[in-house]
């Protein structure tokens, strides 16, 4: 499709309004200007030790803002170290600080900053869930948010634009989890690879700003480049709870307007669906699975972060009770949601119904805290339950909804909410949402700025200094991996690796050990290597330590498959090759062990044809190919975008 | 004081009443009959497993109740398996199980089993905090739990009591707390050792009973073996509001009673104290170090965990805002609390002031998660800031009473309340508290609880293999430390390391390492070791890893100017000696590295005069001195309770 035949969706309006270079083609790298930024704590003391690097002066975006919800338990001085440095890394370059307390950062973001229209990247792969309010809202790496802010564009690949027709209304006891549950039990976690999608049609009528977040949210779960729907009344009028009417801007599809990809869903035919152990892509009808055993239940997160979520869950506890055994654990998204969700008494239900109240943050979803039982049955509203994110080597996580965690929550066994015998619970919301902006904190004037001094702990450490690419690669495969492996399986978030984010040496211990306990030995051992992956590798989050940690390891060359987006990119702005197998059978015919040789690199990838992967202990040669812009090539032979960044600081 | 000269105090009345052997001389040991315990989840893993190693079908007490609030982060599988095998072990022999979110054990026991002129002991320092009520509570280790239990009665030096006597009425902005860090502040961390402390007079009318709880809480911070207040009209206006008017019985002391020993404060003279980095003992005014900057308030803990503490916090701080910069953290102290407090409207106004509201349960107060900044002051409500203890190397933390705490939040300095310029918050509690039940899981009956079977996680671990103690001990002084060294500094708490608390082996690397990194590796080379301590050694938790770590790790003798109650008592359960210097000079002569050598160690403890150790290495001799009972002897000889009970279990 190209510009000019027939009406616009939502997806290219948004492309075409902020292009910067190259052609809305798919398939082809076009250029992004960047409205605003979002960055969290995990990812974001690397995008400061970035922007200082870049020698920036003051952010050139409309907003940035750094959220604190990742890292919140503080199990030794670490974090807070953190809070520290990011809060005067704001304040000396430009940006807002939305400190720990105050709410994860996609739901805060939508109360406070998000604006029909505008473009976002993010260093956080849910960045998507801006989606909601009709913004192009992108996940990506560390770096990429830092070049973003110092100016930049953004550099995709144009997607395919995926339309979604939305008709007829979800039946009681269903709420939006079990749309995008659907939509991952039909397509699978590489289901979005490479496609926005766009949500439309008359079903959208019902689904709040909120509703839609929920949808949106989990667009990356699919491995979407990213989701978008209109901004209409529905946003409109969750702008007006927000006391941000002022912000709005209609941005509709043309009535005629065509898509690349075309799908249909009728809600009113939905039932409840819950993701298996350990992939969100493994979805089935609740009831499939009804009766199971279960230990535990968490309800938060971004993925169902609307006050809705919790009244609802309020309301169909309220006046009984969790029963022995289980746990039921509440994550607020945001203190404002807190505040309306007290007010309205639904708190104070929820503690009496034996609820866990944790503080406002993202917690169990990346691991921090609430790991589950070995082996027991675990519920979470989350978007995500890859194995061992939550904590546990051998979990048993299971995604679903507010609704079907309730149910969950008060038979001890996974229940179709449905066949819980209770009238569908009867939430109202407040009209107007309790604002407090106390909490985020402006950026100084640009005099004061300036005399601002980065307050770096020796727990922050430094950017690794990486060199560049050598023109010829001989190097072992240490590991080799299977299809949709995620970067939580590459690098673990969770309590025992994060408070390390800043610590390379350090957090490269934990490189793959969620799938093989001996890879940073083999890997020290021998320095240089490559790692073979299958299909959609490195999915999931957008975490660049992913890529760092394996580098610092010595990690040069990846041979997949295919890759998830955000990690691809993350590789190439690492330094590390990332090759596609032209024939992917030939996955197959390659060992952990087996040295794999590419001459003359830097030809090679210029010459745009096949290029020629040694395999010279099986003395045969595969042909790879790469997806690498000309930009990008220069990129990767550098030794990544640190480098070239250092160089740029020096240059001044 | 012997009985019969003069009316008698309480302390005396409760122990006459449970008097099981010896005379109420202080010094000398007696038996006391124990009507419940309490342990926790921390110290209760290892009782649950000495009760299977004691082969005990069901305990003999009147009330024994197992609580969950130490724990709660859950940062892998280990605290939930822990939860699980708690609960089994509590259905299988009789327990209580208050789980997970139900709270703190202190207050929630308060709340829920507390009785006027029971006894208690507890597998937790401040067990003490049942002194409240009229009863005679102690903390002590897990292995004396686990006999009283068994229906064996609890051994102690009897000791002397310190009548206390209160006259006035607290000035505004002022609270319990403030009491007993005068108290503290007088008297440092030694002044309660072998003695229990009486509050009596007629300033006890103004408080209630969970305001005796503050002070009878922090009774262990001064050493005291417990704390008790009379049983009179305030405690049963406390049970009232429970739902508990018939648990009443009043207990004063008699109008003529009389003390070993005796003070009085009075409470309208007293002024907002704080106890500086790092010890409870360092106490000054507030108003003498105000002005510091504060990063970090943290409200709640054993030592304020009343709904009063909460409300009078959110009392001062509603519509207002923490500043930029300061993390102001709330920890409930029970469910019951958290919904009173959110029912009363001071949820939100805490909430919306920017408190984050984290989980019911003990949390900073053990190093669980909230570690402060290095360096940062971060203010508190709880009972201990040992050096560390936060879970942060060189940490700043200082104790206060909730008003002190509410200033600093709101100036982002140390502050003295009554130069808030406002007028001190007027707190309406409520009548009748929301009791709830229904997370206590009360055991099943015999027939059912015979056919329970434990529920044991591999992370579970084994009661360690521990050998008798050899007749002839020469080892190496691996460690020397010096006054006040606290069980916390021995064996540190802590996400970290409490996770491990059942793999002894992995345990044993946090041993002494917040005061040398390293202990551990030298103990392991050394083998069997001593160490040589100061005065006070051991003070605070009660944990009795302090001794099991260094003992798995070889330490056979410690050699200490005095000891801290309950650790000695765990020493001797772990079958490790420890003796006093006769001479206390004697402490500064020997150096680490030392080799010391006890010959004949049965006979030269049975002779009951000093004992010789010998410094091979400086070539000159000590005289030392223990405290053993006979029965004790045998423990240490046997090398500690754990090979006594195999036998016993075997002997069946």
């Amino acid at each position: 499709m190209t510009e000019g035949t027939g009406g616009r969706n939502v997806a290219r309006k948004l492309i075409a309004s902020h292009l910067a270079s190259g052609e809305m083609t798919p398939g082809t790298e076009i250029g992004i200007h960047v409205d605003q930024t979002l960055t969290q704590d995990a990812t974001g003391t690397m995008v400061m030790l970035e922007l200082e690097a870049l020698d920036l002066d003051r952010v050139k975006t409309d907003v940035s803002v750094q959220y604190v919800d990742h890292n919140l338990l503080q199990a030794d001085e670490r974090n807070m170290a953190d809070h520290i440095f990011l809060r005067s890394a704001c304040r000396r370059y430009g940006l807002w600080f939305s400190k720990a307390g105050n709410g994860v950062s996609h739901p805060t973001h939508m109360q406070r900053f998000g604006v029909p229209g505008a473009t976002m990247v993010g260093s956080d792969s849910h960045t998507c869930a801006a989606g909601s309010l009709g913004m192009l809202a992108i996940g990506v790496g560390g770096l990429e948010v830092a070049m973003a802010m110092a100016g930049e564009p953004l550099h995709i690949t144009m997607p395919e634009i995926w339309g979604v027709r939305l008709t007829g209304v979800l039946p009681p006891w269903l709420s939006a989890k079990d749309v995008i549950l659907e939509m991952l039990r039909r397509h699978g976690v590489r289901g979005g690879v490479n496609r926005i999608i766009e949500y439309h049609g008359p079903g959208l009528a019902s689904l709040t700003a909120m509703d839609r977040h929920v949808i949106a949210n989990m667009g990356a779960e699919l491995g979407a480049t990213t989701t978008v729907f209109p901004s209409d009344e529905r946003v409109l009028e969750f702008l007006r709870a927000e006391g941000r009417a002022d912000d709005f801007t209609e941005l509709v599809a043309d009535a005629d307007a065509s898509y690349d990809v075309t799908e249909e869903i009728d809600l009113s035919a939905l039932e409840p669906l819950i993701a298996r152990p350990s992939s969100p892509g493994d979805v089935v009808p609740v009831r499939e699975v009804a009766g199971e055993d279960v230990h535990q239940v968490v309800v938060g997160s971004s993925a169902n972060p609307g006050l809705r979520d919790f009244a609802s869950v309020a309301a169909i506890v309220k006046g009984r009770q969790v029963p022995p055994g289980v746990s039921l654990d509440v994550n607020p998204t945001s203190r404002q949601i807190l505040v309306d969700l007290t007010r309205m008494g639904a708190t104070a239900d929820l503690i009496q119904a034996g609820a866990r109240i944790h503080q406002a943050g993202c917690l169990g979803c990346i691991g921090m805290g609430q790991a589950p039982a070995i082996g027991r049955n675990s519920l979470r509203t989350f978007p995500r339950n890859f194995p061992g994110r939550s904590g546990t080597k051998d979990d048993r996580v299971w995604l679903c909804s507010p609704e079907t965690a309730a149910a969950a929550v008060l038979t001890g066994r996974i229940t179709d909410p449905r066949d819980l015998g209770m009238d569908p619970p009867a939430v109202r919301l407040p009209e107007t949402s309790s604002v407090n902006r106390e909490m985020l904190e402006g950026p100084p004037p640009e005099d004061e700025a300036r005399r601002v001094e980065l307050e770096k702990a020796p727990s922050i450490g430094a950017l690794p200094e990486l060199d560049p690419l050598p023109d010829a690669i001989e190097v072992p495969v240490v590991i080799k991996v299977g299809d949709d492996v995620s970067t939580d399986e590459i690098l673990m978030a969770g309590a025992q690796a994060l408070p390390y984010r800043s610590d390379i040496a350090k957090l490269a211990d934990f490189a793959f050990i969620r799938l093989d306990e001996g890879y940073p030995e083999r890997a020290r051992e021998a320095g240089q290597h490559a790692v073979v992956g299958g299909r959609n590798y490195g999915q999931g989050s957008s975490r660049e330590h992913a890529a760092i940690a394996p580098r610092h390891l010595g990690l040069r060359l990846v041979l997949a498959r295919g890759y998830a987006r955000i990690h691809w990119q993350n590789l190439v702005n690492f330094g590390i090759l990332p090759l596609e197998f032209a024939d992917e059978g030939d996955y197959d015919r390659i060992e952990q062990g087996d040295v794999l040789r590419v001459e003359n690199v830097r030809d090679a990838l210029k010459a745009g044809k096949g290029i020629d992967v040694r395999n010279t202990t099986k003395d045969e040669t595969y042909q790879a190919r790469h997806r690498l812009s000309a930009r990008q090539r220069d990129l990767v032979a550098a030794g990544g975008q640190i480098p070239l960044l250092r160089e740029r600081a020096l240059g001044r």
